[in-house]
């Protein structure tokens, strides 16, 4: 593993499909997607290669959080999504400065075992210090809670609606 | 079209697949990537989503030109390439200033006619002050060149050997 690099890896008991669900649908993402009392009030989702990933965050007191549009990069349903903050829609790069630094995120979703799946999220740097301001800000402890809010919302959640790709 | 892009677009008489083929096989791309009396002396290519394209250009006294690895984001064959400067191989965004400018390149080649191709070629920037520098640095000039070698080549050129994708 790269030293440019922060990973979380952990075995969830719910299943990929339903995992990849809530990551690609906005009114199933929004619910789990910012360690709370932190919130996300909203959510597009443009799921292919080129297309939009934007999340709106807000802090306990409703103030909004600095937030770019990212980009999608692979899409491989049930199993895989990679997008980067680096460039917004149809890959355009955001200019230098735009946010404190870049990174691309890789979710992996492997089946494990009788329903349950073996998580795996990398965060991908331009520098060993940038992963080290990640980590500093708090990555294992964020994204560790965030995959609990994910998982408690997919094992209590029916998410028998039909999927959209719209803002929910 | 934005602002913050730069598109060159031109009717050429020569085939889509072959077009293809000689942006993506090292040793038919570094004949004429570089306008001449520059020339391109090294070039890796990982013809994947993620995977590295990298030129190294010199100038006519053969000092090399800074160079950083670019990241292909899809690739269709003998129809669409895209790749970005802002990011190296594995999606890893570059640091902020290690490039004047970045930018992401989309090829498209449409069949047209008997065997020729419409062949487009987008620059697309985070800024229009980003494009603008481009263009005064010489993006018309150079990137039509460029393609008049690259019609001269494919034109002159037996390609009939093996596609490769390694360093040539």
């Amino acid at each position: 593993m790269s030293q440019m690099d922060l990973v979380l890896e952990r075995i969830v008991g719910v299943s990929p499909a339903l995992l990849f669900k809530a990551w690609t649908t906005p009114q199933h993402l929004m619910p789990w997607f910012c360690p709370l009392p932190y919130r996300t009030v909203e959510c597009e989702i443009d799921l292919q290669p080129g297309g939009q990933f934007f999340v709106q965050m807000v802090d306990p007191e409703g103030n909004k959080l600095p937030a770019i549009s990212g980009c999608y990069l692979e899409v491989v349903p049930n199993r895989k999504i990679v997008w980067t903050s680096a460039m917004g829609p149809g890959y355009r790069p955001h200019p230098p400065g735009s946010a404190p630094w870049f990174f691309t995120a890789e979710i992996l979703l492997e089946p494990h075992g009788l329903g349950g799946c073996r998580y795996v999220a990398r965060a991908i740097h331009s520098t060993v210090e940038d992963a080290q301001k990640h980590e500093q800000m708090g990555f294992s402890k964020g994204w560790g809670a965030v995959l609990d809010q994910l998982v408690e919302y997919v094992k209590s959640t029916p998410m028998t609606d039909k999927v959209s790709n719209t803002k929910s």
